[in-house]
């Protein structure tokens, strides 16, 4: 069911009319407006954006405060509306943190590794920048990516204010597997403790898994260059596809033992509440999903042909199909995947479409290499639990795109 | 030949070594000196690099003039010695202008498409966002990276200095393919001019070849977001593999023809003069290349373990193998190669070493999976001519690394 974008998918029947439109109004318009070509500016140190591009994150609070003052911001999401392709620039990757952003000297940084371990090590940066060093791109998502709209969905929100907590970096660093084979961790030890160096210390318990271990990242590199304070320098912790609150930053202990350790984290927070009052604990993976990037939340179309955009994901691998919807759901078609649909990253996925101007509703449904499907809202409530996030586009008449719950 | 990381890679006799090193060192340590928590900074829209962090890229005049004003720069070099991964962050990709940077609105940014097409064609940044568009993570060097020591080397450059005019993004942009079927090129044109829209509107033919055809992009967006102008914004040409000169920046016309349109740009410059007399036009690919980028130039290591690592690359496709040299290249071991090695785009590279304390020389080679391997100074002066830049490091008794030719 993948379709690699290939010339041939891009010549459908849809682009013959995409095509004419465009041919249509290019040949209208003339070079008369274009600026004469002068020097530019120098060369510099670092390439700085156009003046003319206006991207950042957007500070929020919760639940559902958009509109806050910085300074009480709890996370800070990522414009999926604007970006393209799947690397998300280290500087606008998102941000969730429980009390601000440390700015650690990494001279004095240091990481203990103890417990069930052959000798207690204190490693420093150096120490730790002298190993060797794997790097992947792969996707980090908050655990509660789109969480303050799961009662409701206001009419005026975008998507980066509903699914704007996951980003995708090159993250670089030592593997876990090196680092436990180091400390000589007794083989009877099945679970870490990761702590952070914030003002919150968030502490969580890891499963030492076979994937966590052959996966498992000390990231000290973020997109080439050392990880910036907002997202854990100088070193966290990076697990390929699983949730976000695992991956703890500002890294400074590891604790190796046989059972969950049972912080705060994971008890009084970061569980989810079933219909019977039990809660789930250590959701671990993030599931399979996929969001329509363009046209979304605030947009407005035109008539005729527009080009559907968006993004997908799994924290089980890669993924394999999207299809996506122009009728609310009733009839799916598949969109095109973009090549190489890396394991546990962000994968790009288009698809052409000629609104005929009525009212409708488009969705995505992406499926992973182990089958998980992307469920729709009625599906998962009856699976799980009423925590779940919904989300449509909306699109009225005039064109106006509207996110709609369910 | 192939490497690919691995825990038992990892694990090899040298790292014995270095485990133990590390071990003795780490326990010495005490937490003592570890600051307090405390609440950190308030999130923001965009995250700053750490203040403990000083990388930038390295303006650069010629021949050989480091240290220039900043205002007289032709070229800005990537910082290699101090990146990690693949992934060049997008504000410190290398630069290469001829006129200084030119601010382009977008909104009155047109690409003229004429020639030998069914229809000519005026398109705005509009036209060319609705289309579709493809990623692609490739490297891009400049055509003459490293040229400027290619007589001497001056013993205090770093790698920085001596190979700084490469980069490694993801480009996002409509593909050539479409924009050639969507215009009607006819089927009898075999160039493409394109031509740039800053003060020196460099200009450069390019053969209509399959792989330029299948590969070319018509690039709007660098790591996810829009091109920043110092590298072509709002639009420019991507040609996997190619050329750097070839690339053109803020591209604003597209002609196609049946020869080469012989431009200053591919006569007076850009060719490469052989012994015969003759000039070399029309390189187009970049050949296969390694560099180790630590230990290199102006650093300095310590007895026993050190890690090796740096970076490959092959504008004909992925690299299949790296060597290492610590010897001068008397013997040679092959070096881990992190996967995945995607094709036209830098490869990392590690290896162990334990120095011994005596002077040596160290050097990479790399293979590419057309079977080229990267040549030595001797033999590819006897193959081309005697523009050829071969540098080794050399390692002096106290550790000290330095840059130095063949």
């Amino acid at each position: 069911m993948t379709h690699v974008l290939s010339r041939r998918n891009i010549l459908s029947a849809a682009m013959g009319v995409a095509g004419a439109a465009v041919v249509e109004r290019a040949s209208a318009d003339s070079l008369a407006d274009v600026p004469e070509r002068g020097p530019g500016n120098p060369l510099t140190a670092t390439s700085e954006r156009s003046e003319f591009v206006h991207i950042a994150r957007l500070p929020e609070s919760t639940p559902g405060i958009r509109h806050v003052d910085p300074s009480r911001a709890i996370n800070s999401k990522a414009p999926l509306d604007k970006l393209v392709g799947t690397i998300t620039p280290a500087d606008l990757h998102y941000e969730r943190s429980h009390a601000g952003v440390p700015e650690i000297d990494p001279a004095k940084h240091r990481l203990l590794v103890h417990g069930m371990v052959q000798k207690n090590l204190v490693l420093t940066m150096d120490d730790i920048l002298a190993m060797p060093s794997i790097s992947r791109i792969a996707f980090l998502e908050c655990t509660g990516n789109g969480w303050e709209n799961w009662k409701s969905a206001p009419s005026d929100v975008t998507v980066q204010n509903t699914h704007g907590l996951i980003s995708t970096n090159e993250w670089t660093g030592v593997p876990l597997s090196f680092l436990v084979d180091l400390v000589g961790v007794d083989p009877a030890s099945t679970w870490m403790l990761a702590e952070g160096g914030d003002g919150s210390a968030v502490a969580r318990s890891i499963p030492l898994t076979d994937e966590i271990l052959s996966e498992g990242i000390l990231a000290h590199g973020q997109n080439g260059e050392p990880l910036r304070p907002a997202h854990g320098f100088p070193l966290r912790l990076f697990l390929p596809g699983f949730e976000g609150n695992l991956n703890i930053k500002w890294l400074r202990r590891l604790k190796f033992g046989t059972r969950p350790f049972m912080t705060r984290w994971e008890t009084a927070r970061y569980t989810q509440l079933q219909a019977d009052g039990s809660a789930r604990q250590f959701q671990l993976h993030q599931d399979v999903n996929s969001v329509i990037t363009s046209p979304s939340g605030m947009m407005e179309i035109r008539l005729g042909y527009t080009r559907i955009t968006g993004l997908a994901w799994s924290g089980h691998g890669r993924i394999v199909r999207v299809e996506i919807s122009t009728d609310g759901a009733k009839t799916w078609r598949d969109a095109v995947i973009s090549a190489p649909a890396l394991p546990k990253a962000q994968t790009r996925f288009q698809a052409d479409w000629v609104w005929d101007g009525a009212p409708t509703k488009i969705v995505s449904r992406s499926t992973d290499e182990k089958g998980n499907v992307q469920p729709d809202r009625a599906s998962f409530i009856a699976a799980r639990n009423t925590n779940a996030l919904f989300h449509k586009k909306k699109i009225d008449a005039a064109g106006k795109v509207r996110n709609v719950l369910a």
